[in-house]
């Protein structure tokens, strides 16, 4: 992410809390105070947001200082400090909850996607990745956040990826019209992917010269029985209903890509504080 | 929210996907074609979110119609339709993911507020609260959606509310001296309510005058002993730690606020999906 | 006022003026060529809008350096010098007339609050106070200048702070309605404040437990007779009408709060220069 | 104006107070109450800022009307109905501060301004002007009530014109080089005009071949006899220290423009109010 | 394109024109005064930007009518209606410029696309694609007008595709180095493309995998011979240097795709003017 | 341009590319790796553009230094070095394709500019000018292009210059009517120009007190007619069919100004890359 887009999705952040200004902190907190504060994590944790965090200090005061912030991907035990914050106070508790709301809710998709990978067998191929299912407005922080997890990443957006859904199938009326069209018309960088529900729809996907197929909430013995009939003649991704026990037996069946929505939709945010020292 | 305000969240989200176009829809679906789809609850929940579902539609194409959308607030079951959609495929599928990811985490939302509303006691005068730990970029939508799960929402930002925490107390040295700079200066329609973790620090608090106290991180039995003391010369809010089992409790001890972050920062998606008919 | 902010109100009034360039520098004033000027006061008055000037000459070219600017709040006798600025003498030309349009209308709305202030008896609780009658676009700005003249804001937006006003009684009837209403929903860190014109209507906000009262228009003897029959029970609020004279009549009748619209609709600009000295 | 600019000026105007959402009518007002109200001029003023006035309402919620709305340069008598607004009560309420913020100010420099232009005699030449000392944000509404009320409008931007200020010539070295060098590279369709302070500039000025020259602080006596020596030789503009008594003497003596910086910079306001009807 | 991001492109075009006002037409056409106009080709052309010609009136008055506009990618010869505009005359006199600055650069575009994709043989697979070689801020809009003239479209950004350009291969060190990082951690939707300038270099593409190759500056024997060597084994893109009659040479070659920077960044504007009727 | 705006220009084209990242960069270039590379001028050209070639690299990461960067204006050699850059490597990548985009473009419409600028007889009077026929999105930099090359500006939008048009005239009426409506309004540093396709229009013309006229699509001996006609009394501006070997031609008629579209609608790019050293 550039230094721009970063500035832009921070100063809305900022603007929600303190367009108005902070009138506490202005009414009990002597101009010329000086802070320094520890970023502790309350809980255990893969971190992420460490570059977006610096970012909301940097923006609402320049002379704050950020320091021995931990890389994205590190692993925190409870109590670990993970950055130091030095500068005037009332810049420190203006940006504390806006630094604080980004990174609690990076790190939980990094831990939640650590979880993921954690279950993927050794030497395995298969991949954990994430989806389009991200928080509005949040999207490249939120992928880079998986990749800190040890994830991978789905297209960026539509315009990154050829992905035949099933609703594209309703509107066009079969998977191999679909397929068909797309393989005429695609940039010639993009590999052309399908879902498929069904075995039916897998062989004509396959027919149709798919380069990838998305099986859609397919039970293991399903995917199994897919994974043989692709037989290498197309790449294999799974999602929909993907619990953490699924990946090993996901992965045995020779699974390229297995892709959840919970990575950023629903992980719980972490724990992490700012604790003044003084 | 105004409309203005809307658009920009709904056009920062939509350029998130959309920026460099749908290839795949241009390629697989005719530009004439038109679809009807039905937004379903997978799960039953409690919906939020209507007003900026509608909107995507709305901003991508104004010809896209979107009926029978159920009001924020409204209790699904899962299978139950909560809109439907109809006008050209290309642009319903175009929205179609940015208008789920915010429905799915708004509702989210709002079922989890509603989960802990419902363990108030009836009769009493506790109410539950958001707080400002809300996703960035996000905050005036999951207030609503909160309002929607029968919540209540706390200050909206930094300027709408006087609230003293552990932080500003380190910098200005003591509870009683914040307070007291509080009250000289706060604008008059402003309460000043502050933070304590201690009997000491609460004493402290009501001698300076404090509007109100909030109780952070406290047991029942620290709770119910500061109420007491309280003995409503001050509002009485708690926060840290809440469980939807601690609710009863600390309403019966006479709490007037349980705030509660995990709301908005880490209630898990609702499942919520469109549904193409043709 | 983070710094985003401030950027964003300077760069719309530079746009304003050389969206299209600085024709008649860039024709007569060589490239090269440095220039020093003083910031000079024509007229005594109370500075106020100086972190926006340096503002401007910074975002125009950051090899301006604006030095010995004076504090906001500073009384200025006609003549004196309020900054240096040195730099290259085609950028200091270019942001001139922007940044003086700033520090004539805010020195403005410091030297007339100033007036008012002064009116105050010596060891009178009486606050005088702005209202949201602001210049569109500046009102954070017009916020800060109130202050450096010795004034108090009112609630900065329509979110921090509930007053009720004449329209909302009449479309909700009864100020009595109106005043309960709010209580019930308020955010527990605001108090309820309604505007009253008559003693039927003061006893009706009373009696639904208002926090604070406005008297709207009303004359000197029955302001008198409002606080009288108020008694402590709520704040006091006198608005509409207010000439410096009555300042001290209403601070003798035991008003607590008197918010002055003219502070920030009808101050005349000061007459600040900048003199070219090379 | 072109109605995107006009509609940014309004979005910014109304997140400044409505950013947070308007607490106090959502809590008092039920939802589907609809008001009818007028906009009234408590003073006799011209009015100004009609289509922005209509703009607020508009951009808050597209189905509240404004009716019967007077033309800007209409001159009104106290008392009198410059408009009707009708719509939901929560929006009329919502907008009504910023919509009236605007068309008092605008009606504000639109009231001064037809009060100069009262002043030129009938059959004279003379144009009254703004200049570039204008609200930061909103010259064009600015430069529009301007012309409402009878005047005429200098350039727009440092763009629009070629004028050689005290300043320039400082960092020149002389009027003779300032306006050679003008005339040299000047876009064919610029005039290049030329501020002088003494008799001695003048000649300099009409000797290196300005279009126009502006007097700058000079009594009536000296712009006399300046006037008679350009004797038509170049078009002649006076400002600084500028009264309304003074502008029949400077028409007489054969001046083209007075400009006059307060037209714009200390306008008072005049007083425009909502009443509600229902 | 979204209707919003079209919108922003055209509301910076019309605010380079339009920020300070139409001086001339506000001063020589009345206000109620209506006009009729041709949009005329002066010369033969492929038509491309209808869109984004009608927005520029929709945007600057949404009362003007575009009516029989024909479509993009329609060729018209030399005096050809394109379109029929009517409207407020002021409205149109200031939308014009801006209008026709858009259609004649767009169809330039698909002009000169048309005119290389016309030397493509009957029944060969080679296609005629755009680069990134776009002007800043109209890429979308170039990319459209390509497609318009017959013509593909390569990646859209940089994260639509992943391609190995010769400064790449001197930061990594080899070209086998870098297919293979690539293939290792490439969302799997996309290809992996390198280009190569010699033999070698295409041996090690192919030997690391690679799923395409660009022939970078290579002349039609080396072409040919690079073709053969590659075999189908991978896609063959040629770039640099391309001018009309190599076209039929390359497809003869075997070439899949041959880019072409000029499409975008040196195609010659068409005349299309704007014909008032009245 | 001012640094704001010259960024805006930056960061959309940034956008543009980068906004979904640089994935092949990410994925084959070390995160630590850093380079050096040269601006070649691939052809003969005059450069234009140097100060946005280094805004992008800037805007990227503030770490990367461009080093002896040539002034706009300087003829450039085939094989010439224009700058040197130095610094992250995945930042260079990232930012080459914008920075040769805008430099590219530019130095194009520098050289053609360059081209008729020297067919201008030496001491003549004559100037080249450009239009308002320039880039969406891009005018401030064509206009200072067009300077680099030794050409002249027109008015820079709509704002900055009185000049009717054919279409003005049709739908006003007259050209005499329009040129007298504009004398008694514009601003009084604004010539009045209208164009004029006819000996009838130009007495009219004339007649009416035009201060310049701009001879719209007339052959040479139409030109010097009219120049003979208009004889020092306006200033002469010719438009319309301009080719290079026309202008020595129309300097000997006297012109004071030759317009040309082509200098920015039509200037082909010029051929300059960004060779990697390391």
């Amino acid at each position: 992410m550039t230094p721009t887009l970063l500035a832009e999705i921070v100063d809305r952040a900022i603007a929600e809390d303190l367009a108005s200004g902070d009138v506490t902190t202005r009414l009990t907190v002597p101009e010329g105070r000086r802070s320094a504060a520890d970023l502790v994590a309350r809980t255990a944790c893969v971190f992420a947001g460490g570059e977006v965090f610096r970012k909301v200090f940097e923006r609402i005061d320049p002379g704050v200082v950020v320091r021995d912030l931990v890389a994205d991907g590190t692993r925190l035990v409870a109590g670990q400090v993970a950055a130091q914050i030095e500068g005037s106070s009332r810049s420190v508790l203006a940006a504390e909850r806006t630094a604080l709301n980004f990174v609690q809710r990076l790190s939980g998709v990094a831990t939640l996607t650590a979880r993921f990978v954690a279950a993927i067998p050794q030497g395995s191929k298969t991949r954990i990745a994430d989806t389009r299912k991200t928080t509005p407005g949040l999207r490249g922080l939120e992928r880079a956040a998986v990749r800190a997890g040890g994830g991978a990443n789905h297209r960026d957006d539509l315009g990154g990826g050829v992905l035949i859904k099933d609703n594209h199938i309703v509107a066009v009326g079969s998977v191999g019209d679909a397929v068909r069209r797309a393989r005429a018309g695609a940039p010639h960088g993009l590999k052309v992917e399908v879902e498929v529900t069904s075995m039916a729809e897998l062989d004509e996907a396959l027919a149709a010269g798919a380069d990838a197929v998305l099986l859609d909430n397919m039970d293991d013995d399903a995917v199994r029985a897919a994974a043989r009939k692709i037989a290498g003649k197309a790449l294999v991704e799974v999602s929909g209903g993907i619990t953490i026990d699924r990946v090993p037996v996901l992965a045995a069946a020779g699974v390229d890509v297995v892709s959840v929505g919970a990575l950023t939709h629903s992980a719980p945010a972490v724990d992490l504080a700012l604790d003044f020292r003084s």
